[in-house]
């Protein structure tokens, strides 16, 4: 496992990878019936008729398994993976039962907090993918990371 | 229950309530250890050394459990509530065990889509609050929404 990572160890561009969770129906649908408990993401044959055209896992499902994979990830700020919110936060793809996804995060900008000298901002890009490499989620997120060792 | 909404039921400026959903302790942790096994969502001890200072939801909680709250809301459209994502999403505060969580969605706008002559787009701020009405999550998504009956 690596090292924690402080507010100077990160640089713009740096990718980090992660590894991999493959989704089943069983868990599209345990998900939905406590969050999300609509019929596409319930339902094989309901599901067709709808616009996903298809059982689908919930948006919420994949941003959840997108963040253990992200929390399992080699990017590992000290302090812990603490997002403010995002930028911009899309769903282009609907994740399907069998599904492998992977993460790719991508740093994009470093700065010290003007207000909280022990801490600062990254902002980074999250991508989620398919195992056919399709992009499912993409994100840009503000994360908080200390500046140094305590 | 209300009818099921097409796109030109909505109109800039409607507001739709919610119910309400109080976490506890054990669900945030359970959630936590699926999804965001990070120590400030898993373990109180631990998480007074964090930011959090204290056990807090996962911000994925907050927003699997707020899609919840709209779900089962006055805010109908027709073909289920099926977000392409967000222009903006943030958590300004922590969900701490026992909050009790409502939400009110505001339509922001309204539009037929170019492509597409049977759909639309409903832009809408979806404001998340604990029972002293602070806003623990606020976002702006962007749904599709049928324009006719079929």
């Amino acid at each position: 496992m690596k090292d924690l990572q402080y507010l100077d160890d990160f640089a713009v561009g740096q990718r980090f990878g992660s590894g991999h969770i493959t989704i089943d129906a069983k868990e599209i649908k345990r998900f939905a019936a406590e969050f999300d408990p609509q019929p596409f993401h319930m339902d094989e044959q309901a599901a067709e008729e709808t616009l996903f055209q298809g059982l689908a896992a919930s948006g919420w499902h994949t941003a959840a398994l997108s963040m253990r994979l992200l929390v399992e990830s080699d990017f590992r700020p000290a302090g812990g993976v603490i997002g403010m919110g995002f930028d911009e936060f899309r769903w282009p793809l609907p994740v399907r039962p069998g599904d492998t996804l992977t993460i790719e995060t991508e740093i994009l900008e470093v700065r010290p907090s003007k207000s909280q000298p022990d801490q600062g901002i990254v902002k980074a890009r999250m991508s989620t993918f398919n195992q056919k490499h399709e992009v499912v989620q993409i994100c840009v997120g503000n994360l908080v990371v200390k500046r140094h060792k305590a």
